[in-house]
Order: structure tokens, then sequence, then C-alpha cells
């Protein structure tokens, strides 16, 4: 029976015990920030389900809710009847935690943690933050769709490609310096958009907004920031450029909306993402909610009756799984932002993209977060560029990439191949996650540094030197998987050993 | 000596301590059921070997039967002389099992395994079966041919083939239907014949029957069903559709009778199995029955004397070794049904099978418990698609292919490449023998959910919409083993370690 | 100082005292099988080196000596004179050996090891061997050149090529019997050479020659036998077949001595070794014997003064390292025996060859102990056929091909490529080593139950049909190694994993 | 503040006390060999980073100082007016070292090493090396740029080339002598340069200089050694033949003496090292002297905030980023020595090297220290050789191959691809430091003895036979990194297994 909550009298604060009698998928409650909502209707529409709702029915659900939704979410999200006011915190009865014996052990590991000095490289950040992040927060950043194949084959792949570095040129001086869309940048990459920075880090995307105004690199705001938009506008100083990565939402108004803020806020590149008009489901995440069911966000439910059906509602609620190549132009109209497409996957949308009018793409397969087997967007690079050489249409629009960089030699590959830039994210995610501010600076300052040191070893004092006679590709296209394991003849083998010790003669 | 067998007066029940006499090679009583039967000649002809009927002599053998043998077998292939009547169950003495350490252990992972919402994917049920199902049955359905090379290269080469997803177009309505022989199913995969149902659980292959009644998709029945044929027939429900596997026996009047019993009862297809001249010997099999012999239907009986004819007997009394191209027009014009063989290998045959007026074939390796280093019916496909395209025949027949599907992402690779269909088997299994018809109704509702997202990030919204361009098979057909390792270089080489914990400076 | 012994008067036996005086570098007896030698000159000459004959110095060298001398060699390489004659063998201290825990370990090992019927195949004689051979003699079996990747890829090579069956072949009959060099045999394999067959089984060669008789294959003769010449020759049954393999000697009138005699006694075969004009240097096997000199057939005595020079000279003692083309004519003068010339490793020697006369070749590598990086026979197979029969010299002589054959798919393989046969070495010294005659029948018989099998799966009746068309072999040429891993990246992926329990909620 | 040093009166040794108080940044004396220094302001231009300078400030920096500078060090770079004179050392507090556990297990792996004759090979040392160097030591010499992909690489790339022996060559002798620009050696192989080889054996390069004098091939002398250069050129005997490794200085004038003074001193060749614009970060090297920054000579200073600009001062000190094409004619006119370009890595280069008339180019990739993903040597070869021979110009340089070689069979490759001869570092660097000079000399004779039998077994009687006919080189273009792993497929696999115990029935 769905019951008519009384509007609270200016002033007077609930009290803990009335919330707490709300608790049931009938009658829902929750608290957040010192503030009741009756969400007995909107549980039903929630993107991530209404399990994790009514699992603090009359309770306080701030500390779950804060990571995963941006300040203005209540506002924007749940009409203003269902905003009942303040209650008074000291009525509330506190959740006894039990000591989970887990936790404590991440603690000790955040003691001992090694000092940022000690980080060497971007994969370091990442061993670092796999060791002292949560464990639903390290499970949401690091996994990918289905067996991770794509997640893992993305710096995978810049594994085949080696160089053919040139000697005997003047290296003394290194430009790092390139220009995206216009803005000149200190080094070609940029921070791309990943969702939920507060999981990884109490602050939130601002603190990437700081790191990339120190190096003067761009920054893309995410749909999905745990910050929100004006918040991560707000953080950046003097001329610092951001860009915007928008998932379209069914109501285009929703959408112009969002897009025209973003360019009156002073956002320089709209960037559609078009690989994911259905958010993939990540079985590690998924393994490690089923028992904190902290942020749910891509719960497809599969031990529900009803629960394709609650997905795609939930889904289409944010994200339109129609939107198609029609639509292109009616973005183009309402902005002057340059467009992108963000997902790109193979050279026939390439060419597609380029006659539709928009300003670039990105070859991306979403970090490998959605469609497993996709390829890797540098070996779709490589199978893009000489296409559009061939119609001279390689400088029509910028071409980026993202997906498995951890080294400036990736970026150099990637360079070499065509590309304008590439975006890098969860190595960002993961040195402000186990560092801060000050890992995110020194994350970005290594690339700087071993981008010097490798465009010297390479022969280039500048990126627009960089070409494909720096690169043998040969081995890029070859999707090979070995015979499968001679069992029985590996277990018979006695393998060669070196000298250990003495012998005793 | 050949002592002949008082037949037993109407209505008395024979008594535990005279079974018990006869005991020997000589003179051989088994009780199942609850009946007694004279074995003693027949034993010799036992397709399993003789040794597994002598363990049991003068014993009841139920328990072991069981599982090997559908209930109509005893009326079907031993004479009635020798079915001796009923025994007093309450004169049995009952066999004092040893505990078994290896089973107490089975039944505390069994007390321990997963809920059924802990498994993602089809993969996970395996990993719960290979835990809790007894290790005799485990062993006869996951085992393969010689090293097993081909049965993991199965699901292997489907690693080989990547995807080339189109962007931006509408894909908010899925539609995974298609049809089958004529037959619509919602999504293209069938229930392949997998032997011996009743190993992973006590109700047989109708549990596969029920599911695939849940999800419609059809079920093909496999000629060593532990379930009766017609068992499996009642099964069904509504329009449900079956399809039928067949063995082809020596003896073709048998193999009319199942024929159009089959089609009486329903059938709409009919596969004859072509790739299983000889059924395969398959070691792990083998070793794990070294000690409890009680499946034994493949020995063949390495430390016997007359071992290699005794099983070439064995096996020529129900399948037919010399059965070739020349018998198909009769199988033509026994049934209505459409026919298939099921088993085909490479594109010469595909061809022949078309010029001999058949149906459809089903590309396929047995599972990999045949032939070992015969090629993945992917590749099969790869190689035959192309061929019939070009003399413009790929619409002559339907062709399916069977082995190493687990995901939706495989079914999809299948289809892009020609399929009409795919075949599963073993996961089914698995779900089944782990946890029954709610195993086998999640693991297909995983599949349409895995297929559903796919076929959106691959920008089609039907199947009929994939073709070759979506997939990159560039890496398919190289069997590549790489150069054996270089086990002193490997043994030297310190490999490079990320930071752990705070350097003690 | 070289003192003279003196002569033994007849009937008179010398006594253990006397003898252990001479236990020095420049007065050296040794007592063998109840003999005294006086080898203070000859252990300079001797192949294995000085060092092992000076550890039993004055002493009983039976033991060590037995397995890697044929019983002849005294009569034949040390000068009469030299014979002192029988000592009172009660008059020998006996050596009063330490405990040894190795070989404590390794008798319980021989106390446990399986039963012959736990061994399914080929690879399971070696798992066994490893774990019940002296650890001396399983490194002298077991080891190759340098690395031992050849010795490996020998196998390996095997696993990149891939079947194409054919169905729906009348295959009831299989008919596996072929002739080799005219002689009829009933399997297309051969027992090949192998050297000091007694250091696995204390009868040494003559067991490999009845097992080759119960299954009517041929074997080939090693120059290196622990059995005598005759002692092979004496035990071969009824119109069984016998070949001779060859090291030339540099005196070739002991060479031609050889080749006559082996005629004279029935080889229908003659085999010269072409491969190894210095015996290879095997590491694993110098290792296991720094501790104990035991076989030291190999030592290069990389740790003394004047090593290469003593080991030239030791090799040259028995091996000519001038042995070429020109030789071959007269091989073909002094011999009826059809000629063949083993350890062929590419076309152009092939068809040089052929341009000699000769009757056939071995493509082989010496199981990998000599040239490391020298490819397989299979591989090498694959390169020769298409160039004869460009030239339509494939039937001009027998090509056989050995190395790394452990399964009938292997034999099969080989055959489709143009073999004529097989050679089989290592699989049945190790079933010899671990179960004598049994071992070596049970090892046939498996080959044997295997072929038969896999010709019917591939779709052939007798193995004339075998043909390239049954093979896919678009992976053997690639020597691939891949890209050294990414040890960081490894590092730091958190892989997935399955359900292993219930999930505590 | 910076204080004035007061000059030592002659005779008068300085008092530990007065030295111990110039302790600090601003003011910074250190004592070597007994003579204090005034590095107050040489520090902040030292090399290796002020931080170890400011370690040891006011104190005795022998120890830490040695293995790195060479002797003559303090007289090249610090003016005269800061040289103090000598300090009476027994005023010198000794430095209470704890006992440090790592250094306890070091010594007790010293006491328990192998002894030389355990070595067989080249790795073997490595292995050995690896146990007992100290491990800042080890990790400066074993540590390759980035994730030491191309460091593994050059070793690995020769597993991709297989070998095609010939037969029946006479091989009774073998001639492994050749000429290196001019000079006379027994093999084809030289000791190339390689950095500080007093961190592995106290007495440095010159131990090298003795070896191979002994084995009569040539030491390439590095400009980082830690023995002066007339130190080593002092170590040469007779006829010895030595090359000049040579780092280019901004200083032309000091490049020039240098140059000068090598070829007075009678060097033959002159290398310069093309491929290190800027010295390589090497991770694994630079992770083990986070705590002990005992020979920081790469010190990037990651966490110093002028970190970057401080490490390109402290280069430019010493190497030229700005050396290029236009500086070569310039070399040429300064020397009669023989002018060789180390470190060019592609066609292009090897071509312009030619036009610019330099007498050899070394195809390296300064052993895997520099560029990561560097191609390997043996790799660039293949491609240079069809180019040049096409052109006709095979023969108009010299082209050696470095990096990866470790057995015969390598050089063996490099020199059937047209290589004249192969460079060796670190393996002598490994056997030196283990073993001190016998190590040195085995290592270069095992070479030979493997060199010897193996060409033996390839069918070549001298180097000059060698030629592409005799290896296949067809894997060796395909950097291939396998498909990600099946992570959950591989972990649900039940593998295969051989017997092991008799089955308990």
């Amino acid at each position: 029976m769905n019951h008519e909550p009384e509007q609270q009298p200016k002033g007077k604060k609930l009290h803990g015990e009335e919330v707490a009698k709300h608790n049931n998928d009938k009658d829902c409650w929750v608290i957040i920030h010192g503030r009741v909502y009756d969400v007995t209707e909107f549980k039903d529409e929630h993107p991530g389900g209404k399990n994790i709702i009514l699992r603090y029915a009359g309770k306080d659900a701030t500390e779950t809710y804060d990571p995963i939704h941006p300040p203005d979410t209540l506002d924007k999200y749940l009409e203003k009847d269902k905003h009942l006011g303040e209650v008074d915190m000291n009525t509330i009865e506190k959740e006894q935690l039990d000591e989970d014996p887990d936790e404590q052990d991440r603690q000790e590991r955040v003691r001992r943690m090694p000092v940022l000095e000690q980080c060497y490289n971007l994969m370091d950040f990442e061993a670092v933050a796999r060791r002292v992040m949560k464990k639903t927060a390290w499970a949401y950043y690091s996994s990918g769709a289905d067996d991770e194949i794509t997640m893992r084959e993305n710096h995978s792949a810049y594994h085949k490609i080696w160089f053919r570095p040139r000697i005997l040129m003047d290296v003394e001086n290194i430009d790092l310096s390139t220009t995206m869309l216009g803005t000149p940048v200190s080094i070609p990459f940029y921070v791309t958009a990943t969702a939920l920075g507060k999981l990884g880090n109490p602050e939130g995307e601002v603190v990437l907004t700081r790191g990339a105004h120190k190096h003067n690199v761009i920054q893309m705001i995410p749909t999905l920031a745990s910050c929100s938009f004006d918040e991560i506008c707000d953080a950046k100083k003097d001329g610092q450029i951001q860009w915007l990565q928008l998932y379209v939402n069914k109501d285009r108004a929703i959408t112009k909306r969002i897009v025209q803020h973003a360019e009156k806020r002073g956002c320089k590149g709209l960037f559609i993402t078009v690989d994911a008009p259905q958010l993939g489901r990540r079985e590690k995440d998924m393994r490690s909610k089923f028992q904190d069911v902290g942020s749910n966000v891509q719960d497809t439910g599969g031990d529900n009756v009803d629960r394709s059906q609650g997905a795609a509602r939930a889904i289409s609620s944010f994200i339109d799984p129609s939107l198609n190549w029609k639509d292109i132009p009616w973005f183009l109209s309402i902005t002057k932002m340059p467009v992108l497409l963000k997902g790109v996957q193979r050279v026939e949308d390439v060419i597609k993209a380029i006659e539709c009018g928009v300003h670039g793409v990105v070859l991306s397969n979403h970090g490998g977060r959605q469609l497993d087997f996709a390829r890797s967007g540098i070996e779709v690079l490589a199978e893009v560029m000489p296409v559009l050489r061939e119609r001279a249409w390689e400088n029509r629009i910028e071409i980026y990439v993202d997906g498995g960089i951890r080294r400036a030699t990736d970026m150099i590959k990637a360079l070499c191949l065509g590309a304008k830039g590439v975006g890098i994210g969860r190595p960002f995610l993961y040195a402000m996650s186990a560092y801060g501010l000050p890992g995110v600076d020194r994350a970005m300052q290594l690339l700087k540094d071993e981008m010097e040191m490798n465009m010297r070893l390479i022969g280039c004092s500048s990126v627009d030197q960089l070409n494909p006679t720096f690169v043998d590709t040969r081995g890029l296209s070859m999707h090979s998987a070995a015979v499968p394991s001679d069992t029985l003849g590996l277990g018979v083998y006695d393998p060669l050993v070196g000298p250990r010790e003495k012998a005793k003669l």
C-alpha cells in the first residue's frame, strides 16, 4: 500500500524512528546527506535497480550513494514533492558494522603502501591501486566485458608494433607539444572520460582536472562522473580546456540542454559515445558485488524474472539505443563545438563519419568494457589510415585512439600510425585512487619523461616528424592463439636448469 | 558349463541366495530394478565389455546400470527367456560400502556449492560441475580424444576471430529469432545430442527437454541417451520440436524402425552421425575408470589379449563402420524428415553432401571426442562458405556448427561466417548436473542476455543482418605452436616487478 | 712410470690385493666380469675419456662398464697382451657404498610404480621411466643438444598439422600393413637405432628385437648398442628383418667388415648416419654426470687443458668427420643391401642423394641430440615432397622420417605428407626401461590400436590412401616465438575466476 | 653559504674531524682514496646527481666511488684547486654498518657457488652471477629499457631462425678464423663495450683484456669503463688489438683528444655510439637503487622538482644529443682508424652510412637498454642484407651485430645472414663477475667448442662458407603476441596427467 508522505513543517526535522518505519518495497524512504527522500515509486526506475535502494530502506544511504551519484542527481531526477526534508541525525541508529577482516587487511596494506617515488611507470600505480583500493571500487574500474580479452588486447596490441628508429638526428631539443581540435597541449594525450571517480578518491574527477591543468593537457568530462558537471568545470583554471563526453539521452531535450550548457561553460569538443547503446556486462564487477551490492550500476539482474525488461528500461532511461547516423546532423546543428564520435571501430564507419561532417573520431572499444573481441583502437587505426590516405582524406578529421596506452612508446606508435593524440583513462584513475593529485601529477610527468627520452631514441625532435616508416606493424593484424598445450608432453619434459650450488663430488 | 535357468513360477519371487550362486563367467545372473536376468551368454556381446557385468555377477547392478542404459534396453536386447523374474529384495545382502574419502570430500563440496545466481556465464557451470560431479561422470563428460587438443581448440578457435562492429545503427529492439529447418526458434542455438545424461542428473535428458521448451529452442535427441527415446518425446510440450541424432546400426532394419518411429513421434530432423565409425578412445575417461569400472562404454580393453577383436565386435554391434555415401539415398527414401550429416569436416564433403541431396550438414568434430587434431567446426565453416558462395550454393542447404560455443559472441561469429545456427552440448550437461532444470534455464537465459547485448554492440538488430564483414578472421587458419621455450634463458631472467610495499630507506 | 705386467700363469687367478696396487695414471688395471685388464696405455685413447677409467683403477668396474660396452668390446679394442687373466673374486674388497638417499627414493618409486595397464599412450611410458630410471640413464636417454629446442620441436611440429578427414567411407576393415624396402610390415613404423640399451634394461637391445618380432615390424640395429651386433641378430626369429645403422669408421676396412658381416647375418638395409660427424654435446647429460661420471661417452672435457684435442681424437677414433658425398659410391659397391642416408635435413641433399643412387633417406635430426635448431623431420618432409613431385621423382627413393612421433596421428601425418614410414626410438626405450618386454609390447599395441581407430576416423581403410589433402599444414613452416611477456602488465592483471563456493550473503 | 676551502700545507694531512664538518649542500667535502676534494660546486653538475654525493658529504666515499669512475676522473673533471690534499685515514670515523641480512645471504651463496666446471654454456654464468653478485651491480648489468621487451627479444629472435644443414661435407678440420677490419681473429666474435666493469669485479675491464688476448679476439674499450682507457691499453699483450667505443662529447676538442689518443695507443677501430643520444631509463636498476643509491648513473630524479632539467644537464655534460650525420665527415678527418656507427637500426640508415663513407656499422639496440621495442640486431640484419645485395653493396662495409648472442648457433645464424662478426657483452661480464679471468676464459672456450661442433653439424668447415641458404628465417619478422589468455576456460580445464603410482584396485 502506497502511503502518502506528510510534508515536513519548515524548520522541524524528522525523527530517525519515523524514517525507519518506511522500510519496505511498498513504502520506502532513504536518508542522504541528512535529508529524507521518498523513493517508493522512483526505485522501480532506478538505473541501478531497486534492490540496492531497498537495502537502505528507512536508513542512511549516504556512504554508498555518494561515489556513484553526482550531487545534483536528486534535484534533477526526483520530483520535488518526494524531498521530505531534513532528519535529526542524532536520532539515527548507527548501523553496527561487523569487523570485516578483508577491510582490516586492506587498511594494513594502505599503511604499508609504497611511497609515490617508488612508482616508475603507469603500471606501478595500478599495482598499488589493486592492493589499496576497496574491492568493489577496484572491480568496477578494472573489469571488462565477458572474458576481458579485448581489455587486455588493448595494451597487448602495442606489443606487436616495433620501432624502426633513425639515428644521427639532432635531438637535443625535443618538442612534445601539439594541438587537439585547435587547442595547444604540451603532449599528445588527453584525460579521457571515466565514470564514478569518487569510488577511487573522495574528491572525484576534479582531481583529474587539477592534474590536467598542471600538465597542460585536456580533460574529457564524463557524463557519468561522480562530481557534477559544473563542479568539474568550476575546478578548471586560467585558459584550461575541457571536452564533454556524452551519453545520448532518449529525451533529446535533456541532451540538448547538456550540450548547450557545456558549450556555455567553455567546453571545446563534444565526444558522442557510439559504442555503448547498452552498458556492458562486466562479470568481475558483478561477482564482486554479489555480496556487496554497493555500486550496482550495471546489474542485469540475472536472477530476476522480469530482469531483461527491467534492465532495458533502466538503461533506456538514460542511454538511447536507437541513436543512429540520422541523428548526427542534429548534433551539428545544436552546437558550435567540434563534434566527434567516440567508439568507432571500423574503416567503413570512419568514412561515414567524414561524410557526415563530424570533426573527428576516437577509435576506441570503451576500454574493453563493452564488446569482447572488439579489436584494439591501434589495430583499427592501422586499418583506417591507409584507406584515408588513398583518398587523400587523412586531414579531413582528427583521429584519436584510446585503450591500453601505458607507455610513451605506445603513444609514439599511435602517432606514427596517424593518430592526432591518445586518450588515457584508467591509469590516472589508479594514480588518483592510490595517491590523489600527487599521483596524477607524477603519472603525467613520467609519461612526459618517457616521451622525451623515446622521441630522442627514435630520432625525432617533434611529434609532427612521426610517421609510419618508424614502425614495423607486420605482426599487428594476426590474432593468433597457439595450439592448445601438449599437456602430457609438457608434463614429462625434464627442463634444463642452470647450476645453483657447488656439486658434491 | 552353461547351465539352463529354471523359469520362475508366476508370483513367486526368487531368493537372493539363489541369485548369488550365479556369480561367475560360466553362469552369470544380475539383478536390475528388482528383476533377475541371465546374462551368461549376453555378457560377451555387451558393448561395454563383460568385465563390468562380471563385477556384479550374482548381485544388484541397478545403481551402475541406470545412468548408462535407457529403461527399455533389456527388453530390446536380451531375449525374453533370459528374463528370470523378480527377486525378493529383502533377501539381497546389502554390499557394505567402505567410506570413500573422495566421495566424502565431494559431498562437502556439494554442501558448499555456489548458489545458482553466482553463475554468470556458461563456463561457470562447468567450474561448479567439476567440483560437485562424481569423478567418473565428470571424466566421461569432460574428456576428449588423445591429447584433447581438438577439444580445447574448439573454443580456442573462436578467440582467433575478432569483431568489426558498426556503430550508430538503431538497436533499440533486438530480434534474436530465426528458423531451423523451418521451425521458428527464439535464438539460433539448439541443444545438441550428448550421451548418458543420467550420469549427471538422475532424471537424464528430459531435463534438457524442459529447458529447451522454456526457451523455445530445439533439442536433438541422442541415440545413446540414458532416458528412452519415448521418454524424451513424451516430455515435450505444446508445439515443441525435437530432432533425432542417429548412430547407424549394421542392421538397417533396426535403423529404419528407429527413424520411422522418430518421424511418427514428431521429430523434424534426422542428423546422421558421420564422424564416429568407431567410438573414440578418451584417456582421461579410461584413467578415471581404471579403479571404478562403472560406466565402461568405451573400454578398448588394452590389457586383454583378444581386446581389439572384442572391441570391434562390441562396436559393430551398434555402429556400422561401413556406412558410406551410397547409403544416403536410402535414408532419404525412408523418411520425410530433413536429413542432415553431423560431423562433416571438409569442404569437399559439404559439396558431396549437397550433390547427394541432403538438407544440411553440421560442421563438427564430435566435441573433440573422436579424432584429435580434427579442425574446429568454425574453421571448417570459414573454409566452406567462400567455396559455396563462389558456386552460389550457399542457400542450398542449412549449415550448422557445434563444438566449443560458450559465449554469445561465439554464436554471433558462427552466424557472421554463414552458419544457420549452432549446437551446444556440454554446457547444458554441466548446468543440469550442477543445478538441474534451473541451471539449464539460467544457462539459456544467460546466452540470450549476452546475445541481445552483443547484437546491440555489434550494431545488428536481427540475426539476418550478420555477415562476414563483421568479423576479422585473418588469424583463424594459423595453427601455430611457439618455438619450444628457452628454459635456461627464462630461468635466469629476473622479471620486472611492481612496487608492493613502502621501501625501507 | 709404465711398468710391464707379468703374464698370469694358466689356471692361477690373480689376487685382489695385487690388482689394487695398479691404481693410478701410470699403472692402471681394472677388473671386468672377473677378468683383469691393463689399461694404462689404452685409457688415453678411451672414447669416454680416461677419468672414468681412473675412477676404477685397481677395482671392479663391471657394473659401470656393462651398459655402455658391447660384450665383445675388449676383445676388439684391447690388445691381447693387456688381457691379464682372471681374478679371484673372493679376494676383491667390496666397495662400501654409502646409502644414497636419491637411490632410496628411486627404489621407493619403483615399488610404487604404476601397473602396465595404467599406460594408455607412449608418453605414459616416459612419465613412468622418468620416475623409476636411474638418474644418469634417464639423463642420457632424455637429453638433447644445447637448449633442447629441436628435441622438443620434433613432437611439437606435429601439433601444427591438422586433419581434413573425409566422411562416409567404408572403414569396417582397416589394413595398416605396408612394405619397407620390400619387407612387408604390419604397421608403418620401425624401431630406430638408439644407443646404450642396457642403461635402461639389463638385457639391452634384444628386448626390442623380441618386441619387433611380436608386432612384425623392423628393428634397426645401432652401432653403439650395449649388446653386440651378433647378440641382437641371434635374438631374431623366423623371417624377422633387421636393418643396420652405421657410424662410419675412419678405417674403412673396419667399416667394410661391419657392413658385410651385417649383410651376411641377414640385414636388409644399411642406414648410414650422416648427421653426426661429431657426437653432440648434451648438457643435461653432462650436468647429471658431473657427480657420477658413469656413462661418460660424450665428455668434451671442458675443464681440461688439452680437452678439444682429446675429444677430437676420441671421436675420430670411431666416427669419421671427413665422410662425404664421394664416399657414397664405395658403400654402394661393398654391399647388395639397400643403402640409405640417415639424417638428411634439406631438399637439396635429398636431390643429391637420389642422384647418387642411394635407395632412401631418413629425414631426421638425430632425435634433437646433435644440432639444436635443426628443423623437425616432418617439416623437412613438407619441404621435400613438393619439389620431388614437381620432378616426378617421388617414387625414386623411399623416404622415412623420425623424431617426435608419439601418437598414431603423428604417423598418419607423416604418411599423408609422403613418408613411406616412420622411425620411433625413445618411446620404446622408455617402455623397455620401465616394464621390459611387456612394456614394449604394450607400447606397440597401443600404437596399432590408435592407428586403426584414427585411420577409421580420417576415412581411410589402408595406408596407401593417405595423401596431402588429408592435412592442413598452413601453420607448419612458421617458427614463431611470441613477443617477450609483458611482465608488469601480467603482474597487475586480476584474472577472472569462476565461482567456487556459496557466497556469504 | 659557500665557504672558501683553505689550501693544505704540503706534507700535512687533514684531520678527519675537520673534513666531517663540510657535510652539507652548501659546503661539501668528500674523501676518495685518502684524499679530500671540495665538491660543493661540482656536485650540481655531477652526472650521477648530487644526492649520491651528499650522502657521503664529510665522509669517505671510496667504496661507492670506485666501481663507477675511472681512476683519472677527478684529475680530468675537478679543477685542481678543489683537490685539498691527503687526510689522515686514522682520524676517519669508521661507519658502523648494520649487519645486512641480504648481504649475509649473498655471502652464503658465494661460499656455496658452483665450481667453474659446472658452467656448460653462457647462460650458466648468468645464473651464477645472479646469485652471487651484489644486488645493485646485478641490477645495473641485467636491466633494460622500460619493460625489457627488446632486451629479451634480442636472444629470442635467434629462436625464430632455424637451420638447413647440409650433410656429407668433409668437416674433419674446422677453421673458425676470420678477419675484422683487417685484424685476424680466431673466431668471429669480439668483446663489445660494456660500462662499469668494476661493479662486477674489482679489477674491472682489464680482466676482459686478458681473456680476449688468450683467445685472440678483439676487445672494444668502453667510454664508460671503470678502468681508465690507458689502464686497459696497458693490459694488452703482443699484437693484441683493441677498438674504441665512443660517446661523443659536446666539446669536440675533448672528443678529438680521446680519439687521437686511442689511435696513438694502437686502437684499430672507432665505434661511434649512435643509439644513445640520452642514456636510457632502466626501471629494474632504478628500483634496486631506491634504497641503495650507490651507482646512480642514470637517475632521472623522478622525485625532484627540477628533475628533467637536471637530468638533461647532467647528460649533456658528456653525451651530445645533437650529434648528426653532418658530424661524420669530421670524424673521418681526425683519424685514420676505420670509423663505424654502433647502433644502426634500419636499412635506410645503413645506406646513408655507406654513402657517408664509414667503414662499417653495428646493428645494435644497445643491449635493449635504450629504446624498448627496438628490433633485434639480427632482424635488422635480415632486412638490410637483401637490400644491399640488390645494390651489390654488401661488401662496401663490414656489418656487425650485437645483442642476445649466447650460443655458437646464434653466431652462425648471424654469419649466415651476412654479418662479419658479432659482439658479445653481458655474458663476459657475468663470467667475470662470478669467476674472474678463469670464468671469461671458460666462457670463450665454450663458445669455441660449441662453434666447432656446430660448424661440423651444419656442414661447413670455414666461416666463409656460411650463407643464407643455411637458415630458415620465415618466422623471423613476425612480432606475434597471442590472444590474451582465456582465463575462465583455462581455469576449468582438467588437464591430462600421466600415471604416477600404482592404482589402488
